[in-house]
């Protein structure tokens, strides 16, 4: 892919990745914007975890009528966070950003596809497997960064979770900390590796694909499964089949494969009740110090619809406690989620879903 | 208070807890009740914790009409949880538990008043302080169970939060586990006092007191303050100024004190954006066994409300990763409560608030 690196009209950074060569990026930001202000992070001493303060975050755009959609590309009178008339995958730093580079982190939006009634899950596999691609770019990049410790690509979809654009898009978070869950899982697949010598993602891995009865898809490279502890209704989590670090480490062939399987899984998680899921899909990559030995790549996906008009609400023992508690068997959710994926293809037999 | 143990037509505990000695506790349940399924724990080897699966919860009781309230006196032609005509203070087994007894837990609901329309901001400082007395007696009670290993004592209000049941009510939940937050706050103390030889709690009540700019309410027994790393928009922790590890060890003095002093708080959240809050508010415990002289009792709270008309979501980074990022900044957060407890009181100059 073509990659054109360009500045906004208050010096963030917009980037547009084309599969051809001859792309024209040369439009530029004719806005009047002011700078973000400064993010600030605190250490809480009670659970030794950072806390990140961004204020200018409470008049971020909410649920703009879809005429004014930042997103979209630019036209004529119209002037959005991309000046280009149409672009194909286009990542800018974020507006209203988390993390700044005072705290030594950044905060990106990725946007899938010019198309503002699209979804993740209406993109070609060919799409995809070029938003992986981008993926990769941002987290060597940003991994680079002086300061940053952990870069986390993620995508919230849906109003129910919080969602302020509606433009399909995603987000990478580059922390300058290793988040608290990240440092949790690692703290523990260290103990299993002095314990008895083995990898904790491997083993959970194999025993996944051996025991079967959660496993919702797989192919030669990745296998989906529901955790045998999940926390949330409908959670899926997707592992390579190679042990890699990150998004950098995956092979052409790894990215293909991922595509068509991600795809029908998302289908899956549409098709429990016939509407859109409100979901959250994370890639937990490796820090970018620490424990990258420990660690292993792979995608956790959860919705919080427990029911087709119901959510899963994090109340007292979640949120307080951190204790969760589940309404759904995890064996019960991926046979729903597998019967899911079955009846979408059947009903979409011309989708290059495979 | 007298206190009377009676069971419900499944078998189920029901407590009533009287000022007068002389109530009448003998009214059967009538009802015809199928026990509880049993709930089911499942160890998520990748964080080391514990989740519990409860799949009968799916079919709980969700937002019933108001004259079908199930914790509502009974009456005539109507027969609820509670087969009494009136109450005070009632606390029963919960009928769809996350937790039950084949996991060495338990879960119970607090009705605070039998006032379906009444809310804790409305109870009077009196039966605030018979609450109070009410969760030690539970606590206590719960504690010598077999296997319970954490008794948490918790307030959701709030459709936003999840809330299921109108009618004012409090939960309780007896854990087979210490829990994952308190785990890691009791971790974080331990290395604090192997590295200091200090109090983390005691140290961040006495720095906050003399800092000031945090504190929204105290009196001679209990300090009210926004932590210095908040996680949520508005959140506020109530400590004893005594070191004690849980409510049963509290004097009368501390509870009589707590309840005028609690009360101020939640006007002050009520009296954010000029409308009720949700909000949701837990008593943090020293477990049962292990780790006791570690602990130190106190309350958190916090409402999701971030504007008059949006709300904190955890998504991405918060849900996936554990980390939070916080609009507000906890110096603002308090003096917008202070303020908020002021102007509730002068426009009820009449109440017992204090």
């Amino acid at each position: 892919m073509k990659r054109t690196s360009t500045r906004l009209a208050d010096g963030r950074e917009l980037l547009y990745f084309d599969r051809s060569d001859d792309a024209d990026r040369s439009a530029d930001d004719v806005r009047e914007l002011r700078p973000a202000a400064a993010s600030q992070l605190r250490h809480d001493r009670l659970l030794d975890e950072w806390v990140t303060f961004s204020p200018h975050r409470q008049d971020r755009t909410f649920l703009p009528a879809d005429d004014l959609c930042p997103l979209c590309p630019s036209g004529p009178g119209r002037s959005t966070e991309i000046p280009a008339g149409d672009y194909e995958i286009a990542v800018l730093e974020n507006r209203f950003p988390s993390f700044t580079a005072e705290v030594h982190g950044r905060c990106e939006v990725v946007c899938f596809t010019s198309r503002h009634d699209a979804s993740f899950t209406s993109l070609s596999a060919e799409r995809v497997r070029d938003v992986l691609e981008v993926l990769a770019d941002r987290t060597a990049e940003l991994s680079a960064l002086p300061g940053v410790e952990q870069v986390f690509c993620f995508e919230n979809r849906g109003r129910e979770i919080g969602v302020t654009l509606q433009h399909p898009h995603g987000q990478i978070y580059a922390y300058p900390f290793v988040t608290p869950r990240t440092r949790r899982m690692l703290d523990v697949a260290r103990a299993h590796r002095e314990r008895t010598g083995g990898d904790l993602f491997a083993e959970i891995l194999s025993d996944e694909r051996a025991v079967g009865s959660r496993v919702v898809a797989s192919n030669d490279s990745w296998t989906a499964f529901v955790p045998q502890a999940a926390r949330w209704p409908y959670e899926v989590h997707i592992y390579p089949h190679r042990k890699v670090p990150d998004l950098v480490a995956l092979d052409d062939a790894e990215r293909a494969a991922f595509a068509p399987l991600y795809l029908e899984v998302l289908a899956g998680f549409d098709g429990l009740f016939d509407a859109p899921a409100p979901y959250v899909s994370g890639w937990h990559q490796a820090p970018v110090g620490a424990d990258r030995h420990l660690a292993r790549l792979h995608l956790e996906l959860f919705t919080i619809r427990r029911a087709s008009d119901k959510l899963k609400y994090l109340a007292g023992s979640e949120s307080a406690m951190g204790a969760f508690v589940n309404d759904v068997l995890p064996e019960q959710a991926a046979e729903r989620l597998r019967q899911a994926c079955t009846s979408t293809q059947v009903k979409h037999p011309s989708s290059t879903r495979g």
